[in-house]
């Protein structure tokens, strides 16, 4: 039973009130979201600063995502933990929960020991016996940790094991494995910065914090590319490298949240010990949005 | 009220049985460094892979350790979580049961966004609410992440910030800041190819995986160097060169374990994703403990 | 004046015969190559192991290009040295026999001083001065240093500036910053995996080591994508990475040589301490090279 | 025949003025050197610029340094190319001119093919050739790649390779060969902020930057410890680990060049795209002599 996952999937943001989670604010923009075409919502991703919540916050967030999400929206939750045996009993609790899938990031504290063999047998485990289909994410940028393209290659065959989040930003791996792999496979990237070079190199769709900011223009790529509007879709794609820099290399979730803040969303405060945004930092967002248009100037 | 760490501090592993933890073998295990002249134990460090625990995991160790340990024998735990707020919570949990300090590595999954000042509060809002002192624990290889001299300067005069454990194994740091620093504040050396050689540029003592494996000789080399008998003392530190890079930098965990079990501790296991130490492994660890005439030929 | 720079220029490489560069096997190739639809040649790359080669066989190595290629084929030639002075000396000695223009590589071995202001510097000097226009050569990957965004950007007004080869395959730096420059700025990238991609966020043509093995191929790709068959393109692109892997990350110069060898140029080995390909290799690169159907099986 | 490389020797900086090398103002600095304990001195190190110079102004350097150093003094040059055969030449070239031994970097360009297999043939086939003793010289800091203690192993049983300049400062990677090497083989430190430790570890001696700076300084450091006065010669070492860190890690070469204006000798700017020190650099070199009371206040 192969689970397709195409389109744009909005990385979202956990909204805090003093450092305390607001599960109203957390609903309130995923009704705004609804209003898009997306195809569904990561919860947890690296995005919502799940390193930085407990279990049982993530429980409730996740809890609220099934309930305010509509229904065609999938709803993939991040559920990785440092050890096999506490990520398993995560992603079941979750699925019980009602996710459609897990994105479950490589283990990296022990990072010289995190080999290919170590890792195969990570996912392995973890897809035998996870209720739901299991979604590989490579993060090098947070985790220190690089999946080599023989490793997916390997686990691509699992039937549990539907796809790949990519966000090392690394066009040619795609292009490298994607001929090679199962075909019910879903490549999906999260760099923002090559969205439509990454469907160009086979991509089925993203996970994109991006798209948490400019949902509707994210959509609109996809679109633009499926419509084979090359042209078009690379201008708007040009357009948006400036913002997706900012939120992700240089201001990183209080940069999204600042933004969030400025474009209807509630954004708020990062958790400690996440900065808030300063003002040189608030000052550059608004212009990149002001660009954008999506700001009066 | 300044705390004074000097001396060796094992740090523990957290033994395990089909990957439950086994609150028995740990207990065993302690009673037999009891016999040691130790000044305490570090439980729920990067050696007790306490990063694959859950928290109630965690909290009964920790227990166990301070139930099990001589009186006279430090109890410090590692109590760091990635947000400011879970560590402060569980840092005071695990001063109700006893803890005489907290080992607090530095929050790494924002990698980029853990700048000094990011750090600092980070440090500085913990040390002020926590119960018992607190110990900043710099450990680049796990994390990435590398606190400056800067940084440690300016903690260095909190009074509840006791110490560093420095596991970067760069002894110009040491150098470069212990003249400047608070004479309160505690430097241990985590790194145990060089004890000698910060203990010379004014370490106090040391934290070791290294003295979970060989706590007398660890003990030795502390009391050889207070002794002043210092080529003595380096042709032990010499001596165990080959040891500890084997169990820090080669096999890891797993190797610590294997040598346990060989030296008459319990070592078990790890738990997953950690793999057990191959054949190869193991007569390589077998040949280094018989070099060093631990182990008959 | 401007320059302009598009379609496929092939790296070249420098044929040795015992450890001595051979004059006669370097023109008898680039009688091959000018079969091809390239669009010139870069001579002393890093392909060219110019790092490996005195200044005066460097020399002769440039005069047999130009008097061997057809007169419409670009001669640029790598000219970087470590120092401002030895790089224009030799950037216009090399002018005075007849390159088109001069690709320089950043320098690179102090490297923490190499910063944006000490980059700007040394390339503003060097166009001043030189008598041919100055393409920046970014490297990373042999480096250790990556221009950024904004020093391109500030020299890419520079009228004797008239590009950038970017190898770090990092597409979207290419994205990030070709709206901004100046509309006679050649973006040329030197990643044969994301050679599409590239021509996507805007580059002008490539300098690829993959086109001195499959010169056809990588021509037709450009073809491709002018006359907007982009699946067919990317089919083709895609098809390549393999090759283009082998030659670039994983068996270096030796295996562009070897597969040079099997595919009638001639190619022969590395000067030292470059080693030969291992017969290990040497079945990995006949694979590949079936596998494209560019030798009979 | 084995050549002792004991005590302290002076990495020699190159004096430039107006982008020229003065060989008058380096005589001149010899001369000064001649006046302290020095074991000897590096011409053509990475203090010395060596890779912003020709083969020419090189030779000429070396000539100057063997005609003015006093008799007893050893003159070590670096001599490294990226190629075997150009490295070789070069050596043999300067032998000639009568240096005493080869400073030979590691060759760093190609880096993902400089493997231990490469790296060996390369030492072995110039050491089998070279008319003087070869040094190998390890700085991962410029080159990005680091020998590995089974390499220096292997070299070190050849007759004519001397012993290690070991730059990285990582002690235990000393203390883990030290006591397996030739006892003929000179393990020489290139980090003069563990000079003690990396005698204590079995240096021999050092080949230093802040030698040139502060040249009594190092030589007092070296009988301190020779005379077994363990806890002034750390000390002293403690006292000159801002100087140290100045001059390697945060200004380079230009701070060096600035200090030696400060302090007797002739510094002068370094060639380009080496920038001078600013103003700010100079306050602060300035307030490091101060505090060590080389400078009056």
């Amino acid at each position: 039973m192969a689970r397709k996952f195409k389109g744009v999937f909005a990385a979202l943001t956990t909204p805090f009130v003093r450092e305390e989670i607001s599960f109203n604010k957390f609903r309130e923009n995923i009704k705004k979201y609804n209003r898009y075409d997306l195809s569904g919502y990561v919860v947890l991703g690296s995005t919502g600063e799940s390193v930085l919540l407990s279990d049982l916050e993530s429980e409730k967030l996740v809890a609220a995502a099934v309930e305010s999400a509509l229904p065609e929206k999938k709803i993939i939750a991040g559920t990785a933990r440092e050890s096999t045996k506490l990520t398993l009993d995560f992603t079941n609790r979750l699925a019980d929960l009602g996710i459609y899938a897990a994105l479950i990031r490589t283990p990296y504290y022990f990072k010289s020991l995190m080999n290919r063999k170590a890792l195969k047998r990570f996912y392995i485990t973890i897809a035998d016996q996870s209720k739901v289909p299991v979604i590989i994410y490579n993060i090098p940028r947070n985790t220190g940790i690089s999946v080599d393209s023989h490793l997916i290659y390997e686990l691509s065959s699992h039937p549990n094991i539907a796809g790949l989040k990519e966000s090392s930003g690394n066009i040619s791996f795609a292009g490298e494995i994607i001929t090679r792999l199962n075909p019910d496979f879903n490549f999906l990237t999260g760099a923002g910065s090559v969205f439509i070079s990454s469907l160009l190199q086979g991509a089925s769709g993203a996970i994109l914090a991006l798209a948490a900011v400019v949902p509707g223009l994210c959509v609109k790529m996809y679109d633009l590319f499926q419509e084979k509007k090359m042209e078009e879709a690379q201008r708007l794609q040009l357009s948006l490298i400036p913002l997706n820099k900012a939120i992700i290399q240089i201001f990183g979730i209080p940069g999204i949240k600042y933004a969030l803040d400025l474009l209807g969303f509630y954004g708020g405060l990062s958790r400690s010990p996440l900065l808030p945004l300063d003002k040189k930092g608030k000052q550059e967002m608004g212009r990149i949005l002001k660009e954008l248009r999506l700001l009066k100037r």
